[in-house]
């Protein structure tokens, strides 16, 4: 099968129907119609085997991952996801693989109201590359500058569930029912909680190399610092049951593949927060404050928390 | 280094300054206003060394062509090039090679007015994905279906150059003065050729599997076939020089890696294409013509060729 009934096969339906689509996959490239008035956010992300997931990850969450992680961006700027690209490089053709992975994929495009308009499959080592674009009405985007002295600081779920879950999985334990394994697996981006948050929230990142390493590039957009409580982090259960407190903390603040927001807003409108967060899906955690003063403090109480190396680095 | 600093030093400069790119590289997402009324034209391509060149090919020409492949797709639909997202997986930081590969693709994105608004950087296999946007009036574009019956096929450059460039890389010679070597290593997408084909072209493809396979491609989404005459196949002198008449037919028919478009034109409306052709700085030649009866046939004279294969398969 050549590369062109590969992409037609497992991919040319099961992505969301759009109307602004003019011209999906199957031609030199896609046409699309943008809404008027509107701006297009887009982003990009590489999927690389045994460096982004486990090589042995079942391939359906390898799917669901690969898109979960360019709809969490998108989250992050509080823009209605649209049209994805997928890029696809493969060793060689396995359908039960390529079956499961477009499964993965196609679900939670459609619970996006996604549709995949382009796709490259080449053969070589597994790497899978999403683009992917979204919409929001002018100006209306969050960024990772406005973050101001005084704004409240909040996480949504319950980071350091994703690192836990990576941790039972390297350790052999894959049992999807495990709220942890689960969460590292099939990560549920807040593409809701972000565009809730339009409008409000001063700043915006997601939190994908770690609470400490992502609220870091917010401090450094805008030009400020942070006090982050330990005590507040909302810790899982399960989470607190696999490590306890001291290292469920530290899974919180350092682990990666979170795919939460990390936000901020001016504290006189922290209750416009309150009645917006009853709408979501996610619990939504106030965490710290920024700060005057450039750097990122961890307390422990009144004690400061001495933090090593951040997050997770790419090289 | 890690990723941010990386991308910061090799790839936030360099690339066209627009004014339609609201927020570029270094936030979640790109913020992008597209102009009124108009279709957004997307497409994403992959390079996986090895496999689509060769592995010691200069890191500048493996920069250029990672962005030719999609301006020639881009080309192919009419479409002015405007946005790209660039996707890099490398075993290694080996500036060197960062700084050359940047070179190759900023160089071109400069020349066709293309702002590079996102990058993802990760650890692991080579492996180059593009994407690539651009925009056209609404209803303007070229696509591959709408060839009829009697229309004229046409094709820009000199097909099989890049074929017999490739041989002489394989063959250690890679002196890029070579106008095939030079083909291969920094392909030219027909950008300007696409948008003048626009309102008169009937189809149109952009030749990167081999001028057969390609054609093929838009004979199945025209539900017409053709007959082309080997005769009149553009081969340039250096590709007769190094292989003679009959090879060199066989290169511009099945060799890939050309990057010239194919398109159809209703006979009529041929003496429109020449006028238009002359302002363009690339030959466009007649090569065949649209029959109804399905299937493609290439004459030598009053005499069918077998044609065996067509093109390149990716898997």
């Amino acid at each position: 099968m050549d590369e062109f009934q590969l992409i037609r096969r497992y991919f040319s339906e099961g992505s969301a129907a759009r109307a602004d689509v003019k011209l999906g996959v199957g031609d030199d490239a896609a046409l699309l119609i943008p809404p008027p008035g509107c701006e297009l956010v887009a982003t990009v992300d590489s999927l690389v085997a045994d460096v982004h997931f486990p090589i042995d990850l079942g391939s359906r969450a390898v799917g669901h991952r690969a898109l979960a992680v360019s709809l969490s961006d998108l989250a992050a700027m509080g823009a209605e996801p649209a049209w994805a690209l997928l890029a696809l490089t493969l060793p060689e053709v396995d359908e039960d693989w390529l079956e499961a992975f477009s499964r993965g994929f196609l679900d939670l495009a459609r619970e996006h109201g996604v549709a995949l308009v382009g796709g490259n499959m080449a053969r070589g080592p597994l790497n899978i590359s999403v683009t992917l674009q979204g919409t929001l009405p002018a100006g209306e985007a969050l960024t990772r500058q406005g973050a101001k002295p005084g704004d409240i600081i909040y996480v949504t779920g319950h980071p350091g569930d994703a690192a836990a879950g990576l941790k039972l999985l390297q350790a052999g334990q894959p049992d999807l029912r495990d709220v942890c394994v689960a969460r590292f697996a099939f990560p549920d981006p807040r593409v809701a909680a972000g565009v809730a948050l339009r409008g409000l929230a001063s700043a915006a990142i997601d939190v994908s190399d770690g609470l400490l390493a992502d609220l870091g590039h917010l401090l450094a957009a805008s030009r400020v610092g942070a006090r982050i409580e330990m005590g507040s982090l909302p810790l899982s259960e399960r989470l607190l049951e696999l490590h306890g407190r001291q290292k469920g903390c530290e899974l919180a603040l350092r682990g990666g593949d979170d795919y939460e927001l990390c936000f901020t807003i001016p504290a006189a409108r922290s209750t416009e927060l309150a009645a917006r967060s009853q709408r979501l899906a996610c619990p939504v955690t106030r965490i710290g404050s920024i700060e005057e003063s450039a750097g990122l403090r961890v307390m422990d109480g009144d004690r400061e928390v001495r933090i090593a190396a951040y997050g997770y680095r790419h090289f």
